[in-house]
């Protein structure tokens, strides 16, 4: 047949409606009227609203937007916590028209600025903890004309270096919430969100309206992070970050309960959190959840209503899922996304034939980061380029495709980042003929052993394992013989004792034998970047003379 | 804010990658290849496949189709059970570009006909139960050119009056499976099918691909019809009405294993076939329930894997959803739907508060057609247009919108069907603070009663409710002080004895005195639509000079 003929014009009789942000909104508003949103202010205390609150505030802050001066296009920058106001900011800002540009206020000062400048926001909405930081940049940046802090009148500082600077809840008293969401080309961007590179400039990610709603129906499928009404949902995953892994569409969509954790993310604040509004799923990345577990390890406590939590932004330790599983009866739904895919990847949900598994076997299988979702297609290559077989075994450079995946950075110059329609992720991986995928390494970080390659996150997965082990990065150090050979670093918990061959004399039996590092170092610290992850490139930076005793 | 400003090319920079029916065929293929599609095949025996040959098989019927003359957009007309063939035919007319028009086996020839000239059908495909209804109408349709028969060689009639018969199995055969599915604007017209009004000319419905894919997120979504990669789907809901509900796409949106029950529709051939496939979740019509009910009644039976139905189609007696819940342990989703809507509008999922109601509650909750999924908005109005009050009482026209609802019928002269950009759907409902919509009737068959409302549905609940009925249609009959009163037709369960003054008594309580229906007729059989809906407007016409005893 052929696929390139004329064609007709022989459209579906059916409505056209754009998918925007603000119709999630709109149905929240009407078919989801007295479900809450709940939040730890930055204040201190505890807020309450409903969705027919934030619908009315939204509203009025669309309006207090465009008296702002904010137009269509424009991006508004936010500095915020998980919160109430933020989610207003998320809808207010999007559903007018405009771009919400969430910064991450754990960025250096420098950063942020040069993101804000890069980004070219006209106006800044930020917590009251990081006042200090934006009185530090107010007067460097060079495209933010408006400053607002998101509190209260009473909470407004007496004295700022900040020119002007606005009060959220006077904007929002002083504007009506007569307001019409405006409809537009779904295509349109949305919101935008800067990688933390670990090399070179921070890259901006631009979401359009179609991708985010695409994304979010596939989120909230029963085999991806399946939402209903009847969940409530509290992102500890910062809504800073890829848009909170997507939770404040998602609870609007299914009409879901939520909670907001503010700055408190310790691990006491958040079980306190989990049990007085009754929270069922939960997101965040490891070392949140290593907080949490230590806080009800220490204090004898049980999970009364949580029943599920998705982990990702890096692999979730398998000691970490068998503490969540077998001691609290905490399903843990391993995930594996990036910035560029809005940004869900894969879940690791079970298929049919997997329930009848044992715990150890499902163990296994949940070390992976699981199958993708309709909508995301994968694929692992070689340095050729050519497909490789889907055996579990054979790792390559994962490549991905579908409509919430990135197409080119914001202002590249690079242009389109796809190799032949597929996105390199830059994770190099295996895919099981069940279609599981399981991440071995970031492709920066592989390890190259006499022409084969060591996935450094497997042996960092089974030191993490031992007792006495906080924390551990593997990392490639040079080797006359073999180019490169693992090397582990490592940080002991508090009072442990351990020794290199003890954690060496770990690895037998668990992995083939030329995989097993070469030496150990024990650090006070590893150190970490602005989302939690191990920054292994300062690693290979102190490392890149050190000497192996194998050399 | 001015919402109609100058709109700044501003577009998120996501991979731009249309919403096509032939990518959930290939997501199926890919990533759940081994995951089986079980039919019950009109010749008889069962037939097993998985994924990876139902796209395989797909593809080679693309390029026979081709060969066939059919072209982009062209209509392909099927009249078929269900079974794997249909499911091939689904991808594969869709997938290459053309529109899959299902027919309804169940009309009369000559509306068969009628319609098939309408769609201006090029190719029909049809099962060997249909051979004597496509050689009746074989000589007398006028665009069909080529007739194929949907079985192997072994099974093709030795003599037909059909001309050039041709063989689908023989199709499959000389064909390759070299093909891409092309791409092509998602808003393109993907499958066609009529409803089947009571009065008037049949109308065509004509979805897009774009519709079809985001009713198909929504109906998997948790609070829809909550489908996974562990679910085993049976749908008896047929393939020629309103595409099986969608499963044929859920199924392959989410990798769930298909079965197929083929023209055996008797409860004790759905019985054995849930038992062997062990099936988890099936859809159908209130009177199919009927049948399979009555045989695990009889023989003692329940249900090993069986855990939800959907309802559908008419509206669900509350004893039917009794008998499932409480002595087979399986859920009823009570759903709402139309041609017009692709069709899910409405499904009853408790929200999170409902999940403490006792039993009792649970049901008076479920009788209702339950709440919107996001990408449905509803309204209901009175005579004047205006929004009525969702109060759970007043009732009114009910509106709906949405991406996939129709805008207007195919080749109608009457252009748009919209109202404000509101369809009218023409039932008559509530809805209720939370949002639960139910159908209190069908805006024809509501009673006027000395200006008020009464509706029908609920009166022929009351009469379905007593141990010695079987069916029962309430209409108006004239009455000259009130204009119109309620006049129940009734046909009692076989062996089972009911007078009038019991029927009637029966109401007390249950309903305002002046609902009571005036009088009762006993008949032998209620006449049924094509898709086992009762006929009223038949009803009415017979009835049409009875003299109530209160006239």
């Amino acid at each position: 047949m052929n696929n390139n003929k004329t064609v007709s014009n022989m459209n579906g009789l059916m409505q056209h409606q754009p998918l925007l942000i603000s119709t999630l909104l709109t149905h929240a508003e009407r078919h989801h009227g007295d479900q809450e949103v709940v939040s730890r202010r930055v204040e201190g205390d505890i807020h309450r609203q409903t969705y027919r609150d934030l619908g009315q505030r939204a509203r009025c802050l669309a309006n207090a937007l465009a008296t702002l001066g904010v137009s269509f296009g424009d991006r508004v920058g936010t500095l915020a916590w998980n919160g109430y106001r933020h989610m207003e900011l998320y809808y207010a800002v999007s559903g007018s028209g405009a771009v919400l540009h969430t910064l991450n206020p754990r960025l250096h000062a420098d950063q942020v600025q040069w993101i804000a400048d890069h980004a070219e926001d006209r106006v800044l909405f930020f917590d009251l903890t990081f006042l200090p930081l934006v009185e530090s940049i107010a007067g460097k940046v060079s495209t933010i004309t408006r400053f607002v802090l998101m509190t209260d009148r009473a909470h407004m500082p007496a004295v700022t270096s900040i020119p002007d600077l606005l009060c959220y809840e006077d904007l929002i008293e002083t504007h009506t919430d007569d307001f019409v969401w405006p409809t537009f080309d779904e295509n349109s961007a949305s919101s935008l969100c800067y990688t933390s590179g670990t090399t070179g400039n921070p890259k901006g990610v631009l979401y359009s309206h179609r991708s985010t709603l695409l994304h979010t129906y596939a989120a909230a499928l029963p085999d991806t992070l399946n939402c209903s009404a009847r969940d409530t949902i509290l992102p500890v995953v910062p809504m800073f970050h890829v848009n909170a892994w997507g939770l404040p569409y998602m609870a609007c969509m299914v009409g879901a309960k939520l909670v907001f954790p503010g700055p408190m993310l310790d691990g006491e604040s958040l079980y306190e959190l989990f049990e007085a509004e009754k929270v069922t799923l939960s997101a965040g990345v490891p070392t949140v959840w290593q907080g949490l577990l230590a806080h009800v390890e220490a204090t004898g406590k049980t999970f009364s209503t949580m029943r599920r939590t998705i982990i990702g932004g890096s692999a979730c330790p398998s000691a970490m899922m068998a503490a969540f599983e077998d001691r609290y009866d905490v399903q843990v739904l391993h995930v594996w996304g990036m910035t560029e895919l809005s940004p869900l990847g894969t879940v690791c949900t079970p298929k049919a034939r997997h329930l009848a598994m044992d715990s150890a076997q499902r163990r296994v299988l949940q070390a992976k980061q699981g199958r993708v979702v309709y909508g995301v297609d994968m694929k692992i290559v070689g340095d050729d380029g050519k497909e490789l077989p889907r055996d579990g075994k054979t790792s390559g450079e994962l490549m991905v495709r579908g409509p919430w995946i990135i197409s080119s950075y914001y202002k590249s110059d690079a242009g389109d980042s796809l190799v032949d329609g597929w996105f390199p992720t830059g994770d190099v991986s295996t895919i099981d003929a069940e279609g599981f995928m399981q991440i071995t390494d970031r492709s920066k970080d592989v390890i190259k052993s006499g022409g084969e390659w060591i996935g450094s996150i497997d042996l960092e997965n089974i030191a993490m394992a031992h007792p006495a082990v906080a924390m551990a990065a593997c990392i490639a150090a040079h080797h006359p013989k073999w180019d490169e050979r693992p090397l582990l670093v490592v940080t002991r918990k508090l009072g442990s004792e351990l020794s290199r061959d003890e954690l060496l004399g770990f690895y037998e039996g668990k992995i083939a034998r030329w995989w097993t590092p070469d030496d150990v170092v024990f650090v006070d610290s590893i150190p970490l970047g602005a989302t939690g992850k191990m920054l292994k490139n300062k690693l290979r930076e102190i490392f890149q003379d050190y000497r192996l005793p194998t050399a």
